[in-house]
């Protein structure tokens, strides 16, 4: 089992100058998920909280839904493998596999995208959550200063599940979709419920990132970065209020601004 | 067929002030690739140059190698779908269905990791292609000129071929997979020697990054970003020189810097 980082001796230009230092790297680790027994994916990720990781991506497949799935972990950290055992897996597996795949443009994972976009349009969310622009710009604050990986190395995602108010959990990773899925991974064992909550994070928004929260209904996503045309159009189609670039006290709301409060200090 | 970009009416907060304007907001298009009649994967991507996609895509996931198998291309843009009749595609889909999927990290698609580590180790690559520091400083000088689509919508990413004297092409895309791929498919489809070439790209350089440029021989790596611990080690195998964090007149060589020059102005 490696570590999150790794001190590597690299060689250190400065203009012209160069010079042997020991620098800070990330680590990417091939993480093997099994489902009751059959191998489904190798995900390469930073190895931290590899079950939850393995518990949100398979939620976000919708292999499971909630704890309530799950069977029996097998989890060995050394080899990097985790198998989960589940309700109906076998059956749920073959239906799976017979959808058609979607791999991805940013980073990211097959979904069957225009399934999922019927679904979302027929039941849009319309949970009365509302949010200060204070409070944006507050939760991001907040996430850049709890983005300890990326302050090391430079290279990592960050994802944070909040409330209107704070942030709750947070997870990183190299990959913006697996930070997202540990964060999902935690709520699904810790049995939190995040239809009344708020997603912030550090990556692009792509439709595959939204469409992952889409699903789960929550209805305020909040993004350091760009969001995508796709993105949000699926924003204003499933209801979610889709929040990008915010920088330095400022923002771009891309849909549904009617969560977001103009408190005037 | 979509545009690479379309203008939306968001609105825009700068403090407390909120109001609606017409923002540049980049596409996200689901692109089909078909081998021999058979569906292999929809990309999301960047609706630009998809013929070059599809091939590179093909060629990094080791149907194709060169021009030569190609027997036809069936493109249809407007349904962004595309089908390449290969020599051999069956047998080769075939074994290639038999193999692991491997999924990512960062970014990116399937490929089967530990085979291609071997590959890798066995047969290092000890091009003599050498560059100098101000080359370096130059090459990822132009190609943030060269970045339109990063400029416009924040949210692109750009990978270029270059000699080790100047940018000769550019690909932009939401993924950095993608732009990767769309470059390698210009140079197969043009018979483009690139072993003694440079990629120059703006993405983090994770392992699949690494190992696209290993499989094809290319000596010289650099991004603007940084590499991900396990890119570091393969580097190291498979003798590419890796250099990563080039910014403001600084770099970090990670791998194989015999082949940068100490030019002292």
């Amino acid at each position: 089992m490696l570590d999150s980082i790794n001190t590597r001796k690299i060689e250190k230009v400065i203009f012209y100058q160069r010079e042997f230092i020991g620098d800070t790297i990330i680590n990417e680790f091939p993480f093997t998920i099994s489902l009751n027994g059959r191998e489904l994916v190798t995900l390469l990720c930073t190895p931290m909280n590899l079950e939850y990781l393995a518990l949100g991506f398979l939620q976000s497949e919708g292999f499971i839904s909630d704890r309530s799935a799950i069977q029996n972990i097998e989890f060995n950290k050394e080899s990097g493998y985790i198998n989960i055992q589940i309700v109906n897996g076998e059956t749920i597996m073959e239906q799976k596999m017979i959808g058609k795949r979607t791999l991805t443009s940013g980073c990211g994972k097959g979904t069957t995208f225009h399934d999922v976009i019927n679904t979302l349009e027929s039941q849009p969310i319309n949970t009365e959550l509302f949010i200060s622009m204070r409070k944006i710009y507050d939760l991001v604050d907040e996430m850049q200063k709890r983005s300890l990986l990326f302050k090391q190395t430079g290279a990592a995602h960050i994802s944070t599940l909040a409330s209107n108010q704070e942030i709750l959990f947070v997870h990183e990773d190299i990959g913006r979709h697996n930070a997202l899925d540990k964060l999902f991974g935690e709520c699904l064992l810790k049995q939190i419920n995040y239809t009344d909550k708020v997603i912030v994070t550090s990556g692009r928004i792509s439709s595959e990132m939204l469409i992952k929260c889409a699903l789960r209904r929550i209805p305020i996503l909040i993004s350091r970065s760009a969001a995508t045309d796709l993105a949000i159009e699926l924003a204003l189609k499933s209801g979610i209020t889709l929040i990008g670039f915010v920088r330095n006290e400022r923002m771009n709301i891309y849909a549904n601004g009617w969560r977001v409060l103009s408190d005037l200090p």
